[in-house]
């Protein structure tokens, strides 16, 4: 049997739209820059994707979730640095009014767009964050800034958590939410856009404990990204050098995976050190310090080590891993998409073998009773060979086939994505033996 | 035994404060207006609202899910009528400047603010659709709005979604998201914010059967609500008459709760007929036709009846309904939330009886093993008696006791949050014995 990989990343794009994983945001008014819509199958996939972080993150004794709103006070960014250095510079050019970020442009060049020479204007700095105004009256008073990252909702309710839940440190708080970045050059499909969801935790510590937290969080980070089925050897730490580090870090690594366009972030996990709390009580006038009743109530305010992993990165890693074509070029040619049972947007097909009442019609009763456990599809039109393909390129990891014979034994046979191996299982049994291969 | 039921709103804001259900927005910089923040335990009630939502809604045969952008393309808009016609009608004072609604304030009275009379200026139309720009450039070309409606995200993606998911009518598109309103006069805690999350499902049709499915899924729409535990005795409908009817309906229906404010608005069903598809043909040029197979292959723009319920309105009913204080004034004082289970924050909290390693090493691994199946939480701080008391107030369906019998019987005593009836049960049972009462 011959295998390949995903190598282009166009192979996924059209099979996402053909098969309604991800469609071009407003595609009927021709789209708009970099915004995406996660389809039938697409919102399965992320919505799986959101609660294993989630329970994995969340369902321990040590972290609390929030959900902070998207539209925060102002100053909260004033505070963070993102006002003044949330920045990209930018320079146009003279003649054709083309806009170009001065970092990826070569300057001394001839203008990419009008091919003019020397034309570009003196680079100047713009602001990534979405700005609007909250109230009738459009003036500064009211500019309110959609979140570049949802980190900062974590950080003002720091106090709020810990109090009401009474926790002591170590302890962290975990978020999914949207976050927006006015990127001047956004691309690679759902690599970089405008509009994304985050999955971030802050786990605040007592400082000087950094580095064992560091080193704890990589290793829990890295094993979600290996639960979720991606290759190993697709995977690796990428740690920021000295001139690397953001302002508010003294330590980071990203976890990087190999898109079909290259090693690409898909994760950050960072040593912030006490830079946030330090600033909004600063800028605040609040007192953040937390209360060391075990150090003889010492105050401080606690160090903290942020996990931050782009929700639509990691989707679009699991997609690029699970991508499998095989036997190109023969009548066994298919498309797999080889998701973990968990992350599968549909997990069982029912597939009555013909579209008879006789059959139909108790294959449809089974179908409503497995749609109280699972997400389902059910399938009458064409082959059953052509209806396996179907399924195999979705993704999903069990096809049940309801034939003349479910008739007389009660049973059906059930396909396993992966080894194409049938197995006939009594109904009664099904739930269990699918719930025991998830 | 005497039971109140919440009667004053602050009651439950007081409690959501306190116990970290949900906490005003950016706090420590006084707050931003009319934006609110889920802490750690109303997340997970916001959360399980949302899936019961999504899973009784999308794990149907008839029902696809999506999620799209926040952003889309300002044309949408445009098509929707949002542009021209999502307006507020605003007053001035010249004397104060201070704006109000000219529906809500007296015109011929003085100003409520500074006492001035006849200063009002003439009422003007104020969008209530926030608006930034996409792109380095800030102009007219590049203006984008944060969707004020998911319905739209479903509309403009009804194709895409029919043909990928080979659909016939009837069907629905369902979808889950943010929305934002620059609302004038926002307010009763979460009942009205700026930004809120909706739970949207639109469901395709033939023309002319709009009054049959209409009333299919008011009744499915009304016991969803009974099923999260909502008396009926505080649910009522209310049809729209010919004066309420929105622009783009044929028929609405309200689903009313009766907050401590008073009667309010949860979900709207509304009759939309082919307005918005007719829209969107118009205004995108593309052919949004639906061509049936069954009829002659006639082609026509399907009719939509509409469910919109607000996620955050839902949640604060729950929160209203759930609430009890019960033996007041007395030593037997208690509030107890009485959530149903599924929608609990928190399903079990494990209760070590006495702080000492022999009991709290053994109750800790028990902790660990019902985390792989639920949201818990672990106390060890106070009495037994406290230590109910806090549950009840967050609404925990089951505290799980583990004493010094515990060593030698391997049974747990489970209190039961209603009745406060206790029953040992036998470790090897606990999981299934939970499981079982949800």
């Amino acid at each position: 049997m011959s295998v390949e990989n995903l190598k282009d990343m166009n192979d996924l794009v059209s099979l996402s739209k053909r098969r309604g994983f991800i469609f071009q945001s407003s595609e009927i008014y021709g789209g708009l820059g970099s915004c995406w819509d996660y389809g039938p199958l697409g919102v399965e996939l992320k919505n799986n994707m959101k609660e294993t972080w989630w329970k994995s993150m969340t369902y321990r004794d040590d972290v609390d979730g929030v959900d902070a709103s998207i539209l925060m006070h102002p100053t909260t960014w004033k505070a963070s640095g993102h006002v003044d250095n949330f920045t990209d510079p930018l320079v146009d050019c003279k003649q054709c009014k083309a806009r170009f970020r001065a970092d990826k442009v070569d300057i001394a060049a001839p203008c990419p767009s009008c091919g003019t020479k020397n034309s570009f204007t003196e680079p100047r700095l713009f602001n990534l964050m979405f700005q609007t105004f909250m109230g009738p009256v459009q003036d500064t008073a009211s500019v309110v800034y959609l979140r570049p990252e949802t980190a900062q909702g974590i950080f003002v309710n720091f106090l709020n958590v810990q109090s009401t839940m009474r926790r002591k440190l170590p302890f962290g708080i975990a978020q999914i939410g949207k976050a927006f970045r006015n990127e001047i050059t956004p691309g690679n499909f759902i690599f970089r856009t405008r509009e994304f969801e985050q999955m971030e935790m802050q786990y605040f510590i007592k400082p000087g404990t950094q580095k064992e937290f560091m080193e704890e969080w990589k290793q829990i980070r890295y094993q979600w990204h290996l639960d979720n089925g991606l290759r190993p050897e697709k995977l690796r730490f990428h740690p920021h050098g000295p001139g690397e580090l953001a302002h508010y870090a003294d330590a980071a690594m990203d976890i990087e995976y190999e898109f079909p366009i290259g090693w690409g972030e898909m994760e950050g996990i960072h040593s912030r050190t006490d830079f946030d709390l330090k600033q909004h009580q600063e800028f605040s006038g609040k007192n953040l310090n937390y209360v060391d009743q075990i150090d003889g109530n010492k105050k401080y305010l606690p160090y903290v080590i942020e996990t931050s992993v782009g929700c639509d990165r990691s989707l679009l890693a699991v997609m690029c891993d699970a991508y499998r074509l095989e036997n190109k070029g023969t009548e066994e040619e298919r498309i797999v998409m080889k998701f973990k049972p968990h992350l599968a947007p549909i997990k069982v097909a029912v597939l009555p073998l013909v579209k008879k009442p006789e059959i139909d019609e108790p294959a449809y009763k089974l179908l409503k009773d497995l749609q109280k456990n699972f997400k389902c599809e059910y399938d009458t039109s064409g082959s059953i060979g052509k209806r396996y393909r179907r399924q195999d390129e979705i993704g999903t990891p069990f096809c049940v086939t309801f034939d003349f014979d479910t008739l007389n034994d009660n049973a059906v046979t059930v396909r396993d994505r992966d080894t194409m191996k049938q197995e006939r299982v009594s109904i009664d049994q099904l739930k269990a033996y699918i719930q025991s291969k998830m």
